[in-house]
């Protein structure tokens, strides 16, 4: 079984991005041949600043492997090291009709955030499409968010294969659970856009900062709370033991103990948390060429599949070489 | 001065491409470094067959290698030999406002004939701009159907430039002349989709019948007749020297010569202008080798400057490899 999970360039990482869609596509990599590749050419339709760019990418990397992507199980590459999906698209392209493309949700709530819009971001689905089927992809994790464009993926792979024969595996989503949506600061879905995030390797202080900040409501120290209805326990649930969370349940329905408390709790369970993978992250940041070095590997196995399918696509077409 | 120019692999070639679009560019070979490519990928936008594909490229391969196409002075070549173009194409998509191809005719047009409105159709004049960017072209020699898409070239490569830097050579469009226009066998403007062509390398018999069956006024045979609004004359003065020319109008002006002995003369002049080209195509069909030699030539000369192009490209734009 291969796994394909595509991952965006766009900035430091937060705990949303963790829990959300990193720890999970880590966890895969037990579970079926992974490749994962960060999505610089995708990167190229928001961020117009090569090196902000190349920061981008370069601490993706970096956060991934320090998160635990084992790169002897996965596959780990970078999207624009193999350029034949670029071409994959272009084949994909001359099947498409121009309503898959003017249906897809996002390109749309892209303009209207004020994105300009371009080509790239209207023809980003067919490049998605190119990722996922030139590596044969059985399973693609994805975000509710992505449901639609997975959808276009399968119905441009299927008018391909009545065209021109049996070329394309025809992939499976996989919908991210519970998880998927951790709440930001003010309660929120958490997102750079909503401007209410946790930083996944953010400074000591800043992020101590930013829990205390956390908004409560004013039930004084004394009164019961409700922890069904609690940022700080749906975040806490997340780093901290069992033991620890139940602990913090009961101490929100009795009473006596304060959110300024609760919060100093979640932040200690937060530092610990992630205490591991900082430390593997300070390993990593002191060896760039390490990471050169994984991604070069992942690209040259990324490119021996993907050759092999664009072989076939061009060839089932009538493109021969 | 590099100059480049695409051809469309669509089918068996007629006078109106000859006069319209071979000769001129062949005649272009001698003034400056001449990129021409089969433009298979464009093609797949409407031949969805792979055999008749293959067909196509191989046709417009030979026949414009017996025109006068000098592999020594030309670099020759099928456009998905250099697959450099559809990574260059993402790029430019990623700065392409849509805008620029809304306004785009020719998707309207083609789509109103009844072709499919694929996604490929629609993203052409993006592919059609990293075609000429990629290699640095100076000039652009089009018919006046493709002023828009050259127009639409500079504007991405000028908007490129601006955001990234100097990487892509502006290029000038070359409007074609006044031979452009050749005469269909009823007058209107040849063109397959009128159903009007004389076929560039049809069989001696079917061309002599498509030539006699050209619409004429029913002037009697002794009466002066008009040179200036003949299809005859015109087509003619195509193949005919200034001499045999010269007599057909007087001819015409005197009377006393009927329409199918005119359409006798055009027929031998036809024959005869082709003569060599249809002698040196028999040789080339029975050395498919050497063409297939010839275009892998001229792919690697094509791919070298590609590459230099879109590494330059890549790298502006904070892509590294």
């Amino acid at each position: 079984m291969r796994i394909l999970s595509g991952i965006q360039p766009s900035g430091r990482l937060h705990v949303g991005n963790f829990f959300g869609m990193m720890q999970p596509s880590i966890r895969l990599q037990e579970e079926g041949e992974a490749f994962y590749f960060i999505a610089d050419y995708h990167s190229l339709t928001t961020v117009q600043d090569p090196d902000a760019l190349k920061e981008n990418v370069s601490n993706v990397a970096v956060d991934f492997l320090a998160c635990g992507l084992d790169p002897n199980k996965a596959v780990f590459f970078k999207q624009s090291d193999v350029p034949e999906v670029t071409e994959l698209s272009w084949l994909l392209s001359t099947v498409t009709p121009m309503g898959f493309l003017n249906r897809c949700h996002s390109y749309k709530d892209k303009t209207e955030r004020g994105l300009e819009a371009t080509h790239g971001l209207f023809a980003y689905p067919v490049l998605m499409a190119a990722d996922i089927l030139i590596y044969d992809s059985n399973v693609v994790p994805i975000g509710d968010d992505q449901k639609q464009h997975l959808e276009v993926t399968r119905d441009i792979a299927t008018k391909f294969n009545n065209l021109y024969g049996d070329v394309f595996v025809i992939p499976e989503p996989k919908i991210r659970g519970d998880k998927a949506r951790v709440p930001g600061l003010d309660g929120q879905k958490m997102s750079k856009s909503y401007g209410n995030i946790l930083e996944l390797f953010g400074e000591e202080k800043a992020t101590r900062k930013k829990i205390m900040s956390i908004t409560t409501d004013s039930t004084p120290v004394e009164d019961p709370k409700d922890p069904s209805n609690s940022i700080i326990v749906d975040l806490f649930s997340l780093v901290a033991s069992d033991q620890q969370l139940e602990e913090m349940k009961d101490d929100f329905l009795k009473g006596g103990v304060g959110y300024g408390d609760f919060k100093k709790r979640l932040f200690e369970a937060f530092w610990e948390y992630f205490e591991p993978m900082r430390a593997r992250r300070k390993e990593l940041c002191e060896d760039p060429q390490y990471i050169e070095n994984i991604l070069k590997e992942g690209a040259a196995r990324a490119r021996e599949a993907a050759s092999a399918t664009l072989k076939r696509a061009r060839h089932s077409c009538g493109i021969t070489s």
